[in-house]
């Protein structure tokens, strides 16, 4: 997903306020369930929902305003009724910030956990993390 | 209502962004109408919820980080279906930003609108506007 | 410039929070100063900056997620030393949200106002207002 | 730390928007060093500054608006340039979220990375984690 970095987003330091990192993956995350034809309007249909759990988050370097920068994102694991997802936000080539993010799927009504639909975990398709997993995880 | 300064919402000019006064007026709304007796809780029992038309806001000096500010609101009319509230952001006694606000009154489950009920008149109490009417308006 | 609502910019009523608009606005601003070629690579060229000192803002209905909206912006004034601009946040070919907005021009260092920059007057071109003036105004 | 959720800061699902509690810690985080006198005006006196490089955080519960919260802030390391602190947010005794984020200090002006300084690691005071260390971890 390209990103626009956002002047507001800036802060005094002139690199992007940390806090702003989270709302691109979220974006991130829909873009990517879109492009897998397994958007909001998709997930309503099946009556699925999700609710972030976890989140790893790294900063290896800042976002600049007006920095144009991709966000990438990609399926590292489906558990039962969890979804694992890495993200990195990235800039001229260089990950500036990455992520691990786990998401538990619900109820789009009432919140409860459900399984991830079976549909659902076809769209997901195969894990390719983009973050190695550390020693002693 | 006091205000403290956040750190995310200075920008690279080292002040605040000006998107975030609008934030700082809707605070300052709902705690102004909970001192009036008249909070959220209320007008939900009541059956009515506001929705902002208009704003006019004007800015005669910044807020910085770490200020600690005050945000006053007061009345400035109530019409037929509509409530006009006047806000200013004050620093060590010197206004930095005041604004003008119409609210619409609405059923709070349909929206549609509807008449200010008595009990939120009654709460509302007597006009004292922040902002003297402006030649020509 | 074309705007995609996030997700996190709607409220528990399932509409965009008035306060994003002014975001979309300044984001607004920047795009269109691009677009004339006198982006704020170049304003820093040139020594100036702006300030935000005046916004009016009238919402007739509600950016909703996720919609595609479109924001306009266009000149309404070059005077001695401000900039007027108005905007407009329209889905689908209907306005929800328009603004007129005045900027002084500063001093890009010590922020001290200056008279508007030749070189940027020739760029911000003809004045094309988007809301048309209101009686009594 | 107390804390009252802002009414924009709760999404379409009626909760807390995930992205918002790393702002919430952030603020916890400069009450927190003030509360050890050690607040910014004093990291500027003695020439250091903080980025935040890494950041794990888990959700159990949701803040909603208008929820009064607390925000817990407490140490769990001090490295040779380095400082771990754990953060939680509670509602009614109840923790909904909590955090354990890792800084480095840099130089105050050109945030090139430091040591801790002596007068900052005499205010820290001593590690109370919040957090239990995992097995596996």
């Amino acid at each position: 997903m390209p990103l626009r970095v956002r002047y507001y987003e800036a802060d005094q330091q002139a690199v992007v306020y940390h806090g702003w990192y989270l709302n691109y993956f979220d974006e991130a995350f829909m873009a990517w369930l879109e492009s897998l034809d397994f958007g909001y309007g998709t997930m309503a249909d099946v009556g699925v929902d999700v609710m972030l759990v976890h989140s790893e988050i790294d900063w290896h370097g800042s976002l600049r305003w007006p920095n144009d920068a991709e966000i990438a994102a990609s399926l590292v694991a489906v558990g039962k009724s969890s979804i694992t997802v890495d993200y990195a936000a990235v800039v001229d080539g260089t990950p500036m910030c990455s992520a691990r993010t786990v998401y538990v799927t619900v109820d789009h009504k009432d919140f409860t956990r459900i399984p991830v639909p079976e549909p659902m975990r076809d769209a997901l398709g195969h894990p390719a993390p983009l973050r190695r997993q550390r020693a002693g995880r």
